[in-house]
């Protein structure tokens, strides 16, 4: 199964040299960390301390300018991340007079948000259209073990004992293409089509870990597709039972989201600079499932 | 090198079972985990909020006694803890009334505390003077790494490029038994002579690793003898000079304290219940040099 790509032209490729766009203004891109804890998320909300609020607080402060960022996922309240990435344009004045961007932007910003990357780059990349695709992971203790206070902000306790081959026969059968509308919030003109490339679960320092890798993670697929397969490890429903319920397309009531204390958004892939502006018409497409 | 040793008598190692002493208290013990970044230390002081304080709250409000706990270690203001030991006295009637104590205590106690383990003793343990030997880790980052925001409480980053072998040589060369007045800050009628048994570092996850294992640590020891290596690791001091300044057996005005939030107290060893009176009695005595 694969998803119908569109055909690149010549056009699409040659920008790969950072330039100016028609507003004479130059694309940056950065790669950020935080911790999500204290946060009400990614995403600016009113009255509310956001990661995005405190990135644009501190460029506004660092390059005396108001800038408008986008990000590649906006995670959760309480969701972390290990590799995040942001866009945004700047004057190349403003960018030029700052001769270290990264560490004047960290010593502005709180302590549980750190730049990690920041660099100049072509107007075509796009941090949300032009990803090829996300990696998650989510850290789990169980029954067994001693949650260790110094990761309770970052480890989910599971009440019950689990079992590491379950977890990951019921989280194998959840990869591929799939309309995942069962574990999705939908939202309009929005497809629910996404390829889960990879689902399986390790131990980490005695915790239960999985990874999540998809093109794109729909509202809430992260959390759903956990809380779907810890009762399947936990052994209270059968390990097809999750794969059921993906079939239906369907979301019931009984969904579990797992809690956003777990999870990180560790790493997200983009294809070589030359690709971004085709990559970005591609995902702007909505996926469709693909007609047999 | 060896410590003089007290010879035990058959009297002294027969206190095995649990057993009211002269007021009809019985002992308890505890094993501790704890996240220290928002407490003023282990120990209570007037007016400010610390881990023995949140502990001793929740054995009032679970047992209903006014109950005082002894530690093994009284660690630093933001040091933290997976392994650290307490024990007090309480009634019969107090401990039988609870059936679950662990769970019901964790339930009053603040999230970034943790009873681990719990259990009548003999009242020969002495959580402090009953111990074998202490083991701390310490986690550092150097120039070379991204600070990660979900560690940034747990891991001190050192400003220099470190080297492993550099580490663990300056390292290797404190350990043993040894007047540390150079890295303690001395208390009236107690003596700076320590065992250090272990003192290595590892990489774990990408972090310079220090472990550091002793009889016992006398005040801010393991804090400057991580301070005392780290520059020599950096190669900002020669390897030797570490060991150096610990033959003086004189503190400095230039001695480096490596913050306390790289610093976990991790493992308390203590011998078979029968040894605990007499290791205490050991352990009361005050260390000295052998006599060459």
């Amino acid at each position: 199964m694969r998803l119908k790509r569109l055909r690149l032209t010549n056009k699409q490729l040659i920008n790969e040299k950072p330039t100016a766009n028609s507003s004479g203004l130059f694309r940056i891109r950065a790669k950020l960390a935080y911790d999500g804890t204290n946060y009400a998320g990614f995403g600016k909300q009113p009255d509310q301390v956001s990661i995005q609020g405190e990135v644009e607080k501190s460029l506004k402060q660092i390059f005396n300018a108001s800038i408008k960022t986008i990000a590649a996922g906006r995670t959760d309240r309480g969701v972390h991340a290990r590799g995040q990435w942001i866009h945004f344009d700047l004057t190349e004045k403003s960018w030029q007079k700052v001769k270290d961007p990264k560490y004047s932007l960290n010593q502005v910003l709180p302590s549980d948000i750190r730049i990690l990357e920041i660099e100049k780059v072509s107007k075509d990349f796009d941090a949300r259209y032009s990803a090829l695709w996300r990696r998650y992971t989510y850290w789990v203790a169980d029954k067994t073990h001693q949650l260790d206070p110094l990761r309770r902000h970052y480890v989910y306790k599971f009440g019950y004992k689990l079992d590491l081959a379950k977890l990951n026969e019921a989280s194998h059968l959840l990869t591929g293409l799939h309309d995942f509308a069962t574990y999705c919030k939908p939202r309009e003109n929005s497809s629910t089509v996404r390829n889960l490339m990879q689902f399986d679960w390790q131990i980490i320092e005695g915790l239960y870990v999985a990874e999540l890798k998809a093109d794109a993670f729909c509202y809430g697929l992260a959390r759903n597709l956990i809380g779907a397969v810890l009762p399947a490890g936990g052994g209270a429903i059968e390990v097809l039972e999750p794969k059921t319920r993906l079939d239906k397309r369907q979301r019931t009531e009984t969904i579990f989201q797992a809690p956003a204390s777990g999870l990180v958004l560790e790493e997200i892939s983009y294809p070589e600079a030359k690709l971004w502006a085709a990559q970005a018409k591609i995902t702007r497409n909505p996926r469709v499932l693909p007609s047999i």
